[in-house]
């Protein structure tokens, strides 16, 4: 890196008094650990990191980001690095890591938890952080990109709310404006498929809760009442719907890391439920973030280099 | 099933008026669905369910399950129902379901929403359904087994709360007394290991909140708030946290399946938040709750047998 990034690089921070009185910190749920090994070493060099749900999806990203760096393993060997539990996998390649998050909220808080604890130790900085993840749309074509602009929560307001210790916190989620305006960029440039900016609903659960679905278990209102959220969801700019997002950008906000949310719209909720689609189409859906933050880091990585 | 059974068979409920206008009902996060297998051909003679966060585990319990009903496959081969998709893990033997659900409330949520379906689209009775799973204990002995006799969330109400469609709606999170009491029997005749009945708080998060870990990215909290606040939850009869039994027990009830949660404590959250113990002690805390629910459904298939 050059001096001008040495001047104003930026450390990924923790709060937390506590943590520099522990012997050894074991990062359990990537069984991974600052007394059994060397974190800065094998982390130190991290720069981009990539997240999302699926833990094939992520490895499928880091074999497609090492192609796109010409990095490829010449045995195709990507081995995940959290091979000693099923909870999460983790994949790298040069400064990309690929991270899994599981379902929801309380999965991805505590991937988050161990991750950020795990590029403090390993003194990692400048590091920004994307998910790519899939979503509902709400009035866009299947298969659409959004970049989040603002993560909202079931009632539409840009916050994420949480007990501590039986009390109420409430924090901010913002995400980093100009990485959202440089992956649009990005994706001008690739031209290969349809991208927009606008808010992202983030629901505690894929059917009834927050997402009114008609194809639950439970299903205790009406087509009607489905509507009418949606469409307000709509009018307050909402333009796609996951489980992942506030927690996310106010954990990233936190801790210092530039953070960006790029999800791939599956289908059109204001049309319907369920995912329909052939396999090989929401396949396709589905690497479109991937090209799109693929491209991305290759740009920055060049402009690092030159 | 005797006729006795048959006279008061209980089915599994959905409520949800739209499920019979679909054409196909695509289980998507199961790989499964109405329209590409035959469930009640697959899954018609299921009995008992049990899920866990870890396909890792879940697997590991199938082929427990197998050995102790003698319904070994002699390849020794028990493929993941749910190959399709790496989102949860299936495995069945017999009248055994094994299934993970992932971390956390919303992940457990559509595991139970799709499991919920697929058992009533397989025309499933009499189902029993336990939650066999890992937990923090609060002033017990680490391995000691708790089996739920309430479910409370991190103010230590017995409830279960979601926004649907922007709208509070409060559930009950009671589980079957018998089934607890009929597990507590099961842990005394085999005698192998320390189990007690108590309270089990269900929290959003595994480090701050609810559970007011000290060795999270961020604490921004004393360790004397949290030795009161745990304190706070023992005197409420609180014996351990987990991160599912209310939207589990919720579930159940509303679909009228017969469920408990039996959960092993893999450390005394008042004595330290860091899960240090060796690999191989925290796995045989582990298996205890699948010893269990093993012993309790070979009796039962025996009694219904005889």
């Amino acid at each position: 890196m050059d001096s001008k990034n040495k001047e104003t690089s930026s450390p990924v921070i923790v709060h937390n008094p506590y943590l520099c009185g522990l012997k050894d910190d074991i990062l359990y749920h990537f069984s991974l650990g600052t007394g059994t090994h060397n974190l800065p070493a094998l982390f130190g060099d991290v720069r981009f990191v990539c997240v999302g749900g699926s833990a094939w999806r992520m490895k499928e990203f880091i074999e497609y980001i090492a192609a796109e760096l010409g990095m490829q393993d010449p045995k195709s060997d990507y081995p995940n690095i959290c091979a000693g539990t099923d909870r999460y996998a983790m994949y790298k390649v040069g400064p990309v890591l690929s991270v899994s998050h599981g379902i929801g909220i309380p999965s991805i808080s505590i991937m988050l938890h161990e991750l950020i604890k795990l590029l403090h130790h390993a003194r990692c900085t400048n590091v920004t952080i994307i998910r790519i993840g899939t979503s509902g749309g709400i009035g866009l074509e299947p298969g659409t990109v959004v970049i989040t602009k603002q993560s909202v929560d079931a009632t539409f307001v840009p916050k994420f709310e949480q007990l501590i210790l039986g009390e109420l916190v409430v924090r901010d989620t913002d995400l980093d404006c100009s990485l959202a305006q440089e992956l649009l960029q990005c994706s001008k440039e690739l031209g290969q498929f349809n991208t927009v900016m606008g808010n992202t609903m983030c629901t505690l659960d894929f059917y009834e809760v927050g997402q009114g679905r008609l194809d639950g278990a439970f299903c205790l209102y009406t087509e009607k009442d489905r509507h009418k959220y949606l469409t307000k969801a709509k009018e307050a700019g909402v333009c796609n719907i996951e489980m992942e997002s506030t927690v996310f950008a106010a954990m990233c906000k936190l801790s210092g890391l530039r953070a960006a949310v790029v999800c791939t719209t599956l289908l059109d909720r204001l049309k319907g439920d369920q995912l329909s689609s052939s396999h090989d189409v929401l396949h396709s859906y589905q690497q479109r973030p991937q090209i799109l933050v693929g491209h991305y880091i290759k740009k920055q990585l060049k402009a690092l280099q030159g």
